[in-house]
């Protein structure tokens, strides 16, 4: 692949993405990347320093400016103060395996995996807060879902229970939706998706309602397991609409979250699915009030001891209300509202595990 | 130390700093962080998961939420468009030994230490851009000014040259002062500063002028040197309000900055430097237009030929109009704007060169 410039009108050629001969111009790149005879996945990849110059990109970039906006005004009218968590940490959500790992002055931490301990004690003190920034996975998950760095929409409030959350989190994505409608109708026609996506309120079924579903249709789960991609993606075609899966097996979850009352093999978590196969995309739940069911979650593999969790015990120890934590990726939801082929679209320089970091 | 809990009122704890003992709960953490007698420096850092309890630190939270609003806004109201450049990436603004490293998958990359590169990429597509996000520094500056972790907001605009950038800079700062006076008045006494920052414009002198000034005050500035802290501080006093300090020496400022058309050895950029003491707020800088400019600098460190560079030369290839990029410290407009001792004030969580990162 050459790029070649071919300027009609001097000193113009950076606002016009057709005299870019080679340059990805069109739809195809997000329907069918494979699809351009002359361009390779790997080549439009390597050139995507020059694709805000095509206007399905640049549209896309805008629309992520749009619905993150429309995000942090709609939270800011609700009373949430938007704070910044670090990056650097030295504590996990999940398995550390998981996380990315980095050395800091001779000092092993993380890049963040979730910043909700940040966020939980800052709500404490402050009320509802709302973080919009970078997150990191290092796990060898390479789906159509999946970026080493995405963008997480996280926000945790005090005084709320499971159900309150998910009314709240309903609430966000039915305003989304209607700003977004105006927006889609503006977007230039090989982007602009078929329909949007339906508005809440969502069916909300149990983990166990689901697992019985999937039984009905000939996949079974076994007791007390996840349910996977493969398993939303059949559910999603079962159910036909977005959907909540609520109170998932305990020992499938990270520790930070609070058991169900009469069932305490069961905790307080519910993941939304979106319709039309595009999986999970957000995870609500509602975390401990108590400092010993905290400790006990966290002694599982350990954590109870290890010093740099000190903070995470101490934060409630001296008490701590109801409340709810949620995390979305800002890069799946754009995939499903715009119907995108994969996250790497709705972010302008991805991130793909195993795939080189350039530009 | 040792924090106790005393609850007056069973679960409203987390409410009320005053009845966790020996938590920093006034403005004598921010003011003299060691003269509290039975707290250390490094006591208060490692509670500071348990701050948000306390209104001093809550209210500036706050404001930093308020400032990044109206910037947001401002920049919003302008025609910007917010984007999300990459926190991992192959490439280095400064020296790379001045750059946090990391390994991501044996790929020996770094974290972000300016997303200009990006930026740059995205503006000449889709025109005015605008980014807030973290960045990183490891170089071993251990001053009231340095974090190793902080807020940059950073923006590039095409069509623009230093001068216009100026105006640009001065009038957000102008909104951000006329809609932080009303938050000023509303802060809790302990943090509300005594005035606010004098409004733009502001004088704009020549890196020879401040040279000279120097010079006059007995304070000499060697040829071609950048002018370092000390030498802000004193022309601090001198000037007695911000300044702008223009066309530094070349040899002293990243490869990406314009030289100048009638002077060579002197570069497109201007530093506004605040009253007070406070140093260098940020920094502007008009771009090269002519790739073979731009190649030219880049050969001073072999970067040139650096294939991870490839596609910073690849963004202007096809021709670039006059542009401009700013970045900005949040924590420093912050310390600036509330008078604070050090940016780790500025941020909830701070990351402090050669501190454990903790909480």
């Amino acid at each position: 692949l050459s790029i070649v410039a071919t300027p009609d009108v001097e000193g113009l050629l950076w606002l016009d993405s057709m005299t870019v001969r080679s340059a990805p111009t069109s739809a195809d790149i997000f329907r069918t990347p494979l699809s351009r005879k002359d361009l390779s996945s790997e080549d439009v990849m390597n050139r995507r320093h020059l694709w805000a110059r095509n206007p399905t990109f640049a549209a896309i970039a805008r629309y992520r400016d749009d619905l993150l906006w429309a995000t942090r005004s709609w939270f800011r009218s609700q009373g949430f103060t938007e704070v910044t968590p670090p990056i650097l940490t030295p504590v996990t959500l999940y398995d550390s395996s998981t996380a990315v790992p980095i050395a800091v002055n001779g000092e092993s931490v993380f890049l963040t995996q979730c910043t909700a301990y940040y966020l939980e004690a800052l709500s404490l003190g402050m009320g509802p807060v709302l973080a919009i920034g970078p997150s990191f996975r290092g796990a060898e998950s390479r789906s159509r879902r999946h970026l080493v760095e995405y963008t997480h929409i996280k926000a945790e409030a005090p005084f709320m229970t499971l159900d309150d959350g998910r009314i709240l989190v309903e609430t966000w994505i039915a305003h989304l939706i209607e700003q977004l409608t105006a927006i889609h109708q503006a977007l230039p026609d090989p982007v602009r998706p078929a329909k949007l996506p339906p508005a809440p309120p969502y069916r909300v079924m149990t983990h166990r309602e689901a697992a019985d579903i999937l039984h009905a249709a000939g996949c079974a789960l076994p007791e007390n397991h996840a349910i996977g991609s493969s398993e939303e993606e059949q559910l999603s075609k079962l159910v036909g609409a977005p959907f909540w899966i609520a109170y998932p097996p305990a020992d499938t979850e990270p520790f930070p979250y609070a058991l169900k009352a009469d069932d305490p093999t069961r905790v307080l978590v519910a993941d939304l699915i979106a319709n039309d196969g595009f999986g999970e995309i957000l995870g609500l739940a509602q975390k401990h009030q108590s400092l010993d069911e905290l400790v006990g979650r966290m002694g599982a593999d350990g954590r109870d001891q290890d010093p740099a969790y000190a903070f995470v015990k101490e934060t409630i120890a001296f008490g701590a209300p109801p409340r709810i934590a949620f995390g979305a990726g800002v890069e799946r939801l754009i995939r499903w509202m715009l119907q995108l082929d994969h996250v790497k679209d709705a972010i302008p320089f991805p991130r793909v595990i195993r795939r080189r970091i350039y530009p």
